[in-house]
């Protein structure tokens, strides 16, 4: 039984990450206050290249999508894969707004694109927060036109992104990498924003993952939907998609001299996946991330779509908030599945203490497997024990403030 | 925020079913108390026909279907549909439990069988409890043998029958109605049991649903398809299909001159859709029952889809137990369903009051809409203003109490 009031979970400790947007070759960014928030807090985005970047977007697939998300999809599709800036606004979602949300959209890009000198179909444009309310589209404008004249290549810049695009996340989300291929040393940075409330809580997610390895719009098309797969659309909180999930994969070098997409790809999995993992860790009221890790399977798409049923019950979500082995909603929630035919070989491993096979529970020892779940990162294993696909998807528990946070504060 | 301890939501005030299974022509019924619960409550029960009874089953699709699911399934193959008793045990769930399991769930039946003089086919059998455990068979069998002595065609034994299934159920969960076919009087009368919690949590649902209306096994089976699809399918906790979940559905006079299943299926719907009610009414913690339902679709199979997608939302049950009228979480999932290409003539009404339609909220009392929300029945109507298919499903709220049941009590 909680105490009260139903305490904030701590939040878990983050080394800062050793890159920024900013700290690739050919950017720069700025976040500002532009009053779109009551709070006052910065609202307002903007990463601007110098040359041309490449780019490619995975965005929700809720037919209430939003009228940014409607646009930047079609400026994609007009410029092939190209753009000198993203602009995102925090605080309203532009969503179920109708033509005067088109309208706003669109003012957005072409401001953008006045102040840097580009094709208005050259800006992507981003929104989150409360739907179904007209953005005060002069602060708005207001707000670019001075993200604009702040503009920096400096690691601070890189962060001021990042606090503007972001709404109830209990901390920030970012990660970099340096990777190599050959003897070319390159940096991969990310920031999103998500699974916080938002009013009427959506819990939209947008994520921004760029690489100063050169990437032609092909490559990074090629590249999306794998790291896609292992990170974004590998975790779950509430299986709801908002109005304006959306994840944009940039190269800010643009495409000559390409790299390959297989030596892109893993290099921006890592750090993608590492955002996942912060969503998931932010899931309200969230106390650990669970990596719910599906192996013998018949293809690799069948064990994430077992993975993912398994995550999604609120049975095994609530038995992971209370640090419970609870075999049977494990494995019984795997038999649910239509892409299993035999559970006969199923084992169930939780925190590397095996807890079924063979049809029947094992004689675990259940202190210790509860002593082991309190950890910040569990790890559940089901082995179908048939094929060879495999897959994996992270999950946050369900608490007392996953309820409170969703429930307490009515319209 | 609750009050500590997070109380228990008052239970609904239940007339009592004006039949129960005994008050069927041509059965009797026992419940008994065999000792398979620590509690000494009733545990095993009994129902045997006069004649050969029609049958009919909807059994879980889990894998890991237990041994009497299994069994059961067999038994109405072989005999085509015909049946002389039901045996049920409560307590433990004989599931996850090899062939120690199908010995014990055919000794279940070979003793009724001895008891009775029928053939062992004739017999079904139904579990439900904790999984992973052996039997303890011997105190079954005493206690088939107890109620075989104490069947009894009067009230009382219809309701000992009821008590003797149900595990951690707040309150029984039984309904019953006259109808007329033609100048016949029929009566039909059902319980149930679900969906509280089992240790290790697996809200097995069980439901008889029978009649004394002549009826063939082929009429049955004809029947239960869309008695099921309206009711114990229409409805949702959460989302997790227990090992030992079964719906049967008896015709207690067999199938001489059997009645046309187009004549029987609005009277077993509306007795089973009133059991469906009672079993999302005791979803752990749920305060109220809400009746999502789904109109304007392109078929009937589609708007039931898009119900049950709505339904199984923790936002959208999160909304419901704080009594949030809101309109972005209800609208938005049906944006996310497969089954809709158009959203554009959506309206969505809460307990009569109209929050969404032409794209946008309307301008609605959220106050007085919240305090209709305190409602123990809320409708929730999405009209997608296309087709003319349409469908409700029921759901529980998903609150404190949901969380402390299900993470509180380890294993």
């Amino acid at each position: 039984m909680p105490a009260l009031p139903i305490p904030r979970p701590p939040l878990p400790s983050l080394p800062p990450a050793p890159l920024t947007l900013t700290s690739l070759r050919g950017v720069r960014a700025a976040g500002v206050r532009a009053g779109i928030k009551a709070s006052g807090a910065p609202d307002v985005a903007l990463l601007v290249a110098d040359e041309s970047m490449s780019a490619a977007g995975v965005f929700t697939q809720n037919l209430f999508a939003a009228a940014p998300v409607a646009l930047s999809k079609a400026h994609l599709a007009k410029t092939g894969g190209l753009a000198r800036a993203v602009v995102v606004n925090s605080g309203n979602a532009n969503a179920c707004t109708g033509q005067l949300g088109e309208a706003h959209a669109l003012a957005m890009c072409d401001e953008v694109a006045r102040l840097v000198g580009c094709a208005r179909e050259e800006v992507l444009v981003c929104s989150t927060g409360v739907i179904g309310q007209a953005l005060p589209i002069d602060q708005v404008l207001d707000g670019i036109r001075r993200a604009h004249a702040e503009l920096s290549a400096e690691p601070p810049a890189g962060r001021a992104f990042l606090s503007a695009i972001m709404t109830t996340d209990a901390f920030p989300k970012e990660a970099g990498a340096s990777f190599s291929i050959g003897s070319e040393r390159y940096g991969v940075a990310g920031v999103c924003k998500g699974a916080g409330m938002i009013e009427p809580n959506m819990a939209t997610m947008l994520a921004f993952v760029a690489t100063d390895a050169p990437a032609s719009p092909e490559a990074l098309r090629a590249a999306i939907g794998p790291v896609a797969a292992r990170s974004f659309n590998a975790v779950h909180v509430d299986s709801h998609a908002s109005t304006n999930d959306t994840f944009l994969l940039l190269s800010t070098r643009g495409g000559s001299a390409s790299r390959a997409t297989a030596d892109l790809v893993a290099p921006l999995t890592d750090v993608a996946r590492r955002l996942a993992w912060l969503i998931a860790r932010d899931g309200e009221g969230a106390t650990k991330v669970t990596t719910i890790e599906v192996r013998g399977a018949s293809s690799e798409e069948a064990a994430r779509a077992i993975a993912k049923l398994v995550a999604t019950s609120a049975l095994v979500r609530t038995a992971l908030y209370g640090r419970d082995p609870n075999w049977g909603r494990f494995v019984s929630q795997v038999g649910n599945s239509p892409h299993v035919r035999d559970v006969s070989r199923l084992a169930c491993t939780i925190q590397g203490i095996k807890v079924f096979e063979h049809g029947e529970p094992t004689k675990f020892d259940r202190a210790l497997a509860s002593e082991k779940m309190g950890a910040e990162d569990v790890e559940l294993v089901l082995d179908l024990g048939a094929g060879d696909g495999s897959a994996s998807v992270l999950t946050s528990d369900l608490g007392y403030r996953y309820v409170e946070v969703n429930a307490e504060y009515t319209t």
